[in-house]
C-alpha cells in the first residue's frame, strides 16, 4: 500500500517538526531553571528580570505545539500508536510550561530577597537542587527522543534525591527561623522557592512517566514517587 | 449526507459519555476540597484519611478519561471544532487531577498539625478560601457544560479574591511567627496549605480559560490573572 506508506511518512515528518519545538521549549526551560537559581545565588536582579521576560517565549511555544498537535491529529488521523505519541507531546509541553512558570516565580522572589539579610548556605543549596533538576530534565527529554525506558526510570529514581534535598532544607529553615526571628521572612521566601524546585522535579518525573507510557503502554504504578516527607515533620523541638 | 449525520451523532454520544466522567471527577474533587478543609478546621483525622484514600478514584477517572478521549479521536476522526472539544476534555481532567492532589496533600498535613498548638483563626480562614475555590470549580464546570463564556469570566475574576485571601494569610503567618517561635512549625505547614488552596484556584481558572478558548477560539490574553503579591512582600517590620 504505497499510499499508506506516503501518509505515514507525512505524519512522521509533521511529528518531527512538533518534537523539534518540544526540544526548543525544553532548552529554554533548562536555561530558565539554571539562570533563576544563579540569579538567586548571586543576588543578580538583572538576570532575574531576564528569566522573567523569557518565560513568554516558553508560553508561546506551548500554544504553538498544542496547535500543531491538534492539526496533526485532524489532518493525518493517526492510528492508535501514533495518536498516543501526539497526546504525549501535549502532556510534555504542559509539564514544560509549568516548570517554566516555577522558574519565573523563583526569579520574581529575587527582588524581595535582595532586600533581606542573606540566609547562609540556602541559595547555594537551592542552586544545587536546581542543577539536579535541570540534569533530570535534560535526560527525560533525551529519553523521550530515544524512547529510552531505562533512562526514564533513572530520572524517576533521581527525583527521590531532589525530594531528600528539599526535606533537609525544610528542616534547616525551621531551625534558622527559631534561632532568630529576623530570619523568618527570608526563610519563608526561600522555603517557597525550594518547594517550587521540588515541584519542578515532580513535573520532570511526569515527563519520564510519559516516556515509559509511550513505550510500554503503562504508566508506572507508583505514579509519582513521593519523598516529600515534610507533611509528617513536626520540626525541631520548639523553643 | 445522512452518513455524516450518523457519524456526528455517534461522536456526540461518545463525547457525552466522556463529559459525564468529567462531571463525576469534578464532583469528587469538589468534595475533596471541602472535606480536606473541614478535616483541618475540626482536627478530624478520620475525615483526613478518607480524603486521602478517595484520591485514588480521581486518579483512575483521569486515566479512564484519557483513554476514552484517545479512542474517540482514533475511531471518530473528529473535525477541527470537535477535536478542540476533546483536547479541552484532556486539559480539564489534568487540572482536576492536580486539584485533587492538592486536596490530598492538604489532608496529609492534618496528621502533623493535630500534634501542634492551634494557630487561632487560620484553619477557618483556609476553610473559607477552600469554599470559595469549590464554588469557583462548580461554576467553571457549569460554564463548560453550558459553554457559558460570561460565567467562565466570572470565575476568573473571583480567583483574584482567593489570591487576596492568601496574601492576607501570608502576612498574618509572618506576624504570628515573629510573635512566638512556638508558632513557626505550625505556620509553615498552614502556609503550605494556604498556598495549595491558592494554587487550586489557579487550576480552576485554567479550566475557565479552556471554556473561553473552546467557545471563542482564543485563550484570554492575561493568561492567568495573578494576584499573589507575596513575592514582593518584605513582610512586617522584623523584630
Amino acid at each position: 500500500m504505497p499510499n499508506d506508506k506516503h501518509i505515514a511518512s507525512v505524519f512522521d515528518r509533521d511529528l518531527e517538526a512538533v518534537q523539534a519545538h518540544i526540544m526548543k521549549m525544553g532548552g529554554l526551560v533548562e536555561s530558565a531553571i539554571l539562570d533563576a537559581a544563579r540569579s538567586l545565588e548571586q543576588r543578580d536582579e538583572e538576570l532575574a528580570t531576564t528569566v522573567r521576560n523569557r518565560d513568554l517565549a516558553v508560553d508561546e511555544l506551548e500554544l504553538l505545539i498544542n496547535e500543531e498537535a491538534a492539526k496533526l491529529i485532524a489532518l493525518r488521523s493517526p492510528a492508535a500508536g501514533d495518536l498516543r505519541t501526539v497526546l504525549t507531546v501535549l502532556k510534555i509541553s504542559g509539564n514544560l510550561e509549568r516548570i517554566g512558570d516555577y522558574a519565573k516565580n523563583m526569579a520574581k522572589r529575587n527582588s524581595v530577597l535582595v532586600q533581606m539579610n542573606p540566609i547562609e548556605g540556602a541559595p547555594s543549596d537551592i542552586r544545587r537542587m536546581a542543577q539536579a533538576v535541570e540534569l533530570m530534565l535534560k535526560d527525560a527529554l533525551d529519553a523521550y527522543i530515544k524512547r529510552d525506558v531505562d533512562l526514564a526510570q533513572d530520572v524517576r529514581v533521581r527525583d527521590g534525591d531532589v525530594d531528600q534535598m528539599y526535606n533537609a532544607m525544610f528542616r534547616q529553615f525551621l531551625t534558622y527561623m527559631m534561632e532568630d526571628p529576623r530570619n523568618i521572612t527570608g526563610c519563608m521566601h526561600l522555603h517557597f522557592i525550594a518547594k517550587n524546585v521540588e515541584r519542578m522535579g515532580d513535573h520532570v518525573t511526569s515527563i519520564a512517566d510519559q516516556v515509559i507510557y509511550l513505550v510500554t503502554g503503562e504508566i508506572p504504578t507508583d505514579a509519582r514517587p513521593k519523598h516529600d516527607r515534610t507533611s509528617l515533620m513536626a520540626g525541631p523541638k520548639e523553643a
